[in-house]
């Protein structure tokens, strides 16, 4: 009854911002095509009219609720850098697999090759936080221009981070706590390869290992 | 003039075939929206009428181009295996990156997100080759049943080779040979980092680097 009361008396900012709350929810355990704009009315108690006042349709406000969505993991990412970095990589990693559950369906439908909603909109989100990843990592290491084979790791690695957790997601065939550790083994073991290959990586790598 | 009287006399399955072959060329070197249904009859020297006597669209000859190419490639994964692992690494990652580099611009559509011709079909081509070179590499390790975690590492290795050849076909900012042997490297990296995990990967890792 207080949530009715409260929504009620939105400003639209707010209000805007409850439908998208709503709509992040609902696109974390169904998939979008069966997410239909009553459903996202019904969650958020407003009417199906007031809907259309802040979203044109089903397309509009799937992109908006992956953008915001995406813009809370970036954020999460930019936590204070406290202890090791190996430390400091495997929280984050704990971060995106904890935003990568709370979001289910929806990351393994956006994720997945051959998705109704991949457009190149959604890509472009998915891009921004790719590159949000590898531009956090590099700034805790302190490389500022890497090299094409250490960024190319690096980017490599996010592929990694990300189809790991899509079978992870779906199958569950793995201790949450085997898959960070693995992930963060897996991101040692590809840098350690490519620092056989160049100078920075090799300078990176004495970063991490350091205490 | 040679082409032209052997094009006119074809067999409808030699036909459809030089169709193919003309199509998957002109995908090869444009982007999909750019090449039409004139574009492939003029390629194979035949009329539009004569096309959709075997195609009905730009899509069924695309899909069709798609699976034609891809079945050549999981054929030539499947050479005959000489020689240690390692160097059959090598020649499988050769093969590939010049498959790749052949349709290079259909190779880049396709697997770079957002791109109008990505649907389900192609999607299931697409995880038809990762799903051939997988097994392939299980096949000429011996493993018959992997265990998850070393599944999950050749998967991540794949998706790995793919995203570096797609970076390496646009940027072009690393000499041939460097790419395939720090590919090499990343896969032994990688199912090293997987062996302290899992006794299965730590025998394949043996038989790896065996001579």
């Amino acid at each position: 009854m207080t949530l009715v009361r409260t929504s009620r008396r939105m400003a639209p900012e707010q209000r805007r911002m409850h439908l998208l709350a709503a709509a992040i929810e609902l696109y974390g355990t169904r998939p979008y095509e069966q997410v239909s704009i009553d459903d996202i009315a019904a969650a958020a108690d407003v009417s199906r009219a007031l809907f259309y006042r802040y979203f044109s349709g089903p397309t509009e406000i799937y992109v908006a609720a992956l953008r915001f969505a995406a813009d809370s993991l970036i954020a999460r990412f930019a936590a204070p850098a406290e202890g090791p970095l190996v430390e400091q990589l495997r929280s984050l990693i704990e971060e995106f697999i904890a935003f990568a559950e709370s979001h289910a369906m929806a990351f393994i439908a956006l994720l997945r090759g051959g998705s109704v909603v991949a457009t190149a909109e959604t890509g472009a989100v998915v891009d921004d936080v790719r590159r949000h990843a590898v531009a956090e990592i590099l700034a805790r290491t302190g490389v500022g221009q890497p090299s094409p084979l250490a960024l190319l790791t690096l980017n490599c690695w996010t592929a990694v981070v990300e189809g790991t957790t899509l079978t992870w997601l779906q199958e569950r065939n793995l201790p949450r706590e085997v898959l960070v550790n693995w992930l963060v083994d897996q991101l040692l073991a590809m840098v350690t390869a490519t620092a056989n290959y160049d100078a920075d990586t090799a300078t990176v790598i004495d970063t991490v290992v350091r205490p």
